[in-house]
């Protein structure tokens, strides 16, 4: 595997830390060993868990009054590899990245793929969009896209989905991401019924499209780009879909695409049971699709997904196998160094979850003894699992302190020499 | 039909009214007939609506902190339904009563329909109630009913759930409606996912004995009484429920019980479209289930349910036939006045529905015309249609200002006298 | 007064539509005058009514994911002013126009006020701009402007604000609205104290530069672009902030800048009786700060603001003198269309209000007749003043249907013309 | 100290804990060692921590729907002072308890100071209660206590609030905590601005009437019981109340009376910058007031309140002490287990603010380092601070675990004997 940060540089900063680690290590491992739990089986979860890394997230976003953007940001698909690239060298947590046409669009596809490869990268799910116009698009989609009134644009936005499969399939992906923007600003506007309709007609034209292997996952959104009526606004609605859709049809659960005090973890639940879960787009966020960083802002919640995902993998065992993704803006921040941090998170919220004592939960949610229940996913929870983390990344060949190595390295700054700003709009397509 | 407030006094107030109210209707035929619109046609729809009464909601309601009765309360079936019997002589548009057990579980019900009959009433879906604990009854429901952890305490609700039907079949109701307030307080108390299992087992003990031509409302709601977790908390659940049940399980869409923010009448157009909407329990709120008169704060809204069910009608024709209901918490006002008037209101919505131009508003909308879409609706919810209202009742034999009527005719002084207030907890058995 | 569009047609338009308002006036008058009300009254304080019009409203707006543009947009002040003179022209509600810099600065102010003049416009507060960085602009606003933690970026912004003012005067307004986007998107990246410690320091540099007939308008709003904390987010921390900077420092309330749920209308009134509630921007939303049109969503709300307004009006009479400008986006529409419609929104809520009988009112209050006050809000609510709002437009010079008088004009078209559309971004700035 | 359960019992229960806790401990001694940490500075703290009971939090709470008690409940405010006694002597940082009038009321003061001495307990702020009707009571607070419109209803609450304050000061309480459900169901049933001009002059009578010494505590609610409008709704409205009062005159914030999406500390820094941040009441909640446990739901959030607080006090020094107060209804748990539980949440949070390290996140931030700002409140957050909670405990004289030797006491049991259940309502009042 070619490093994009050199080799000696991680090691030498492993170096420093390796002693104090082990030290944090030995003492979380009689803490957990007094409680009757091995952390050596934490380390080895830790080592499992991969999540997606969003080809647009390594830019830095904005909002619909500014974009400020950052040093060194990637002008083009093979530049988002490499500092994709950077974020799995360091964290061993992300070994796949999932991309978004047409801004990821590119005319030699193995060449992409040989320099993913070079990186220990893989492609997960592809995203389609619709939800903006091209340069010389014929149809606009400011009126919708695959709800559209108009026929031609809906097949438009169909071909571009069907493309986003064949490009996909070429880079060894196996799976599409529906996301559509369409609705309506005003009441009236859309005939809420009829434009369901035309949505389920025109998805089910991609799912005709779709190979054996693959799974589409309907993406559902509260509000924004549509501020009255979204047509996919909701679960029951992405959950409607993909049973009229078939076995391939999954919904897909972005953490901040949801109403204000909504249960989270229930609706994980809920399709989990009912066999629709396909994955998760992870962000945080405290308003609306506010993007930011996982677990910054109620990373309880985000343990409590984790524990409803522990519970479905331990009822319907390998079957069970829903696609991890991280989907932020970095508006502050440096893409890099956001994304290294929330896969961690996310890292985290599951290893936690590992720590459940199912059996005992299982006791007392049966004696009614809330309090216990609640104190045993509490007592996982409170664990301080940075030792783990952190021993995963070393065993695994990252870095202990991914953000301090990165830092050193200078990436951001050879970045910055090597990749001189466009003038104009972002590269990375959303603000 | 036995009349409550003496027929001498509503024509009496009618007549003094008459003539202002003449001139009001002649004004708004005009302005109706120079936009094409016939104002009978509206009245006759008007005439025909009806919306059903809950027997609780005669009571003065509270929170949990206190409740302030009010005089004359009724103390048991038979005095609701004499009130309901003075609503539906004003309004004419609520010729039907939702009982609710074991509050109005009487050993004589044809006593009770002979009553009913009497006052032009009969009887829509009964309600079960396993969200409190009754004197004597054998296991309690503090951790659930139809969810509990205890296979006995399951096969109570479930029992009584079944006597409901019975009861319902003895007044000649067609619907069961169920709501239960299980869920969890705290994160882990409940396994989320085994608390659904144990409901759908449960419910499809009731639904089996079901009558063929009734149907089972499944009534969701996001919280309270549980606070972090309610197993049937949003239509999603709510929906696949239903569809784990069988054809005669619906949904009960209460406007009250949704996360802040949510598209309501989106939702109805969803069930609408899957042919899973029930029907309504219409109040208005602005926190939580607040239980407010029906279009007392956003009125708007409730037009824009009723402009999805004209649509829907207009669509599914007669077998689309969703079952309406008010069910309001009266806690500063007479609730007799209130039900009058909010009956109205709903009534009110049901008509400006059908003022809406609906070919000009699909042009529109298929213009993309999505000023023109929004005005449509804007100049039928605009219109003042008191003067049709009014107009019905009269045609109808009701009271032209039915709260004038009613507050002219002393039937609550008479009730204080006739009905003096019982020691302690409220009647209506909700505070 | 010079017309954009031609007087002639305007005359044409309402000749062939005042037969039909006039009917539907007198109509109106006879219902009015049988509630013992002076429709004459109601048609003048419609006459008198104004409501400011913002710059970059008559822009296509957008999201964070696309903006959509329309055809004929105007590309500078000057083209903006005409689109407002239409909008004033027919509505004769918009007597003025709220800039904003630097996006409308002109090295020629005599030249736009002449021009303005021209369309019978003048020159509401102007706008200052620290939440974007401008070409060439020395410090970025990245992290902050007012509350910025490097001083020079501070003395920027204040410099900017100060400078607004001198461009304000040289038009002709008498207030400045600081409406800044600072704050954090994680928790600790601010020291939330120290955030507005900075800020009050600046702002006080800003009010030390306003003449003494001028008013500073302090906005606050919830989120967006910070997403975690808003160093100005509720109404709050706006009128402590008010308070420190001295008297001619006032509120300034958009109506969706409020978290889900707030009553509105209650932050009017508090402000108002605090001597505080410098004015307003006018918008609707439903899920965050959507800026849709003016009353589109929950148009009761907005008559329930002007119900507290003309209650202020009332008490404290002449001297109660908030500003009303129109702040919206108009993603999917004409914007001209929007802000006719808007204008005459906010018209129509204020003449409703003006309807309310309020010595009827007060007596219902002190009564505790919650249901008869409540009704006594609503019937003024209910009221269709249409025929009032067009009758006012017809006195005073305007259209009688401004939208459809505008369509026929062919304006759009004729901008679309003679202004081709910039390559690039966004003329009016905001997206 | 008499304790109510056999201290051979609690150290029994010790001694078989306290090896692990000793390793736990020092496991953690050495991790924060490695951090430049000195455990026993925050073992002091966690000694130093106290917060006060709410008498009505020991029995069991419930919800409009029903109340499902609980055994052994205390049936008048000696058997409450017995139960905080109990979590006074295991957990060691509940040292004072808050009553609550008239249900707390006793004709026997000095008997109660001494039995709560016996305990180690003190009184923290008294409440009044102008939200009930009281047996006997001349006047009806159903439309309002201190804002009704009659003069004799407010006089009477004010008379109530001013005997709270001398039964406080027979007990030794400092504070007064008045909070008010008073407000409107229904839009125009209020004159807003009128209800509030009442309130102040209702609340300046009470101020009056206040010692020197003591505090009056503004407690603001969104909603419930009343469900439009709620006359002290928010923080701004509490702050400009207070400021109208005096400086005795404070504001409290109860952590679930606020908006959804509500940034609450920032309230908690404002309120202090402004000098009138009076106090708290700790609890959690997911949707409303929904009174949970502390910490159960976002402990994240309870943390970030206690940063703002560790800030304040930093800034502030000796002057800054605000009252720490649990106030939570415990539906499904034993009162006692889960408020033994919340105390160490509460307790929790202030001893992991305590862990920040200040001097690196003002760095953080000064050099607009977001990212690891917010880190370095993370690592605080992360770090597990159990054994420190328990260990000070064990040195202050309770117990390792609260829960475990509370139960295997068999207190509950014997309070269940000791005091057969009372027929009808809850008498801790609230359900």
């Amino acid at each position: 595997m070619s490093t994009l940060i050199d080799a000696g540089r991680v090691a030498e900063h492993n170096a420093k830390l390796q002693a104090n680690l082990q030290a944090d290590y030995d003492a979380l491992a009689g803490v957990l060993a007094r409680r009757g739990q091995d952390i050596e089986k934490l380390t080895a979860a830790a080592q499992r868990f991969a999540v997606a890394l969003p080809s647009w997230g390594v830019g830095t976003g904005g909002t619909r009054f500014a974009r400020f953007p950052g040093k060194g940001e990637p002008r083009n698909v093979f530049e988002k590899m490499e500092d994709c690239g950077v974020i799995h060298q360091l964290t061993r947590a992300t070994p796949s990245v999932s991309l978004h046409f047409p801004w990821d669009k590119t005319t030699d596809p193995s060449a992409l793929r040989q320099q993913a490869e070079g990186y220990g990268l893989g492609f997960d799910a592809v995203n389609s969009n619709t939800f903006q116009d091209q340069q010389g698009q014929e149809h606009s989609y400011k009126y919708g896209s695959l709800t559209s009134q108009d026929a031609a644009t809906r097949a438009q936005a169909v071909a571009h989905n069907i493309e986003c499969i064949e490009l996909g399939k070429a880079l060894g992906s196996k799976g599409l991401t529906v996301w559509v923007g369409d609705g309506a600003n005003f009441p009236g506007q859309h005939n809420l019924r009829g434009a369901l309709e035309r949505y389920l007609d025109s998805a089910r034209g991609i799912y005709a499209a779709l190979p054996d292997d693959w799974q589409m996952y309907i993406e559902h959104k509260l509000f924004e780009p549509a501020f009255y009526a979204t047509t996919i606004a909701d679960w029951g609605t992405s959950f409607a879909c993909a049973q009229q859709l078939g076995p391939k049809a999954k919904c897909l659960v972005d953490l901040g695409h949801h109403a204000p005090n909504t249960n989270i973890e229930m609706i994980v639940a809920r399709l989990a049971q009912f066999g629709k879960l396909g994955g998760f787009h992870f962000n945080d966020s405290k308003y609306g699709d506010d993007d930011l960083d996982s677990g910054s802002i109620n990373p309880f919640q985000l343990f409590l997904v984790f524990n409803e995902l522990a519970d479905a993998e331990q009822r319907d065992g390998a079957g069970f196998n829903p696609a991890y993704m991280l989907d932020q803006s970095h508006n502050v921040t440096d893409p890099i160094e956001s994304l290294m941090n929330s896969a961690a998170e996310v890292q985290r919220a599951a290893v936690q979850a590992a720590l459940v004592d199912r059996a005992a939960l299982k006791q007392y949610q049966e004696s009614n003894d809330a309090l216990q229940s609640a104190q045993a996913l509490k007592q996982a929870y409170r664990t301080d699992v940075s030792a783990i983390l952190a021993m995963a990344r070393l065993r695994s060949g990252g870095a202990i302190d991914p953000v301090a190595c990165y830092r050193a390295s200078g990436y951001r700054e050879k970045a910055a020499e090597a990749r001189p700003a466009k003038a104009g709009a972002s590269s990375s397509g959303i603000v």
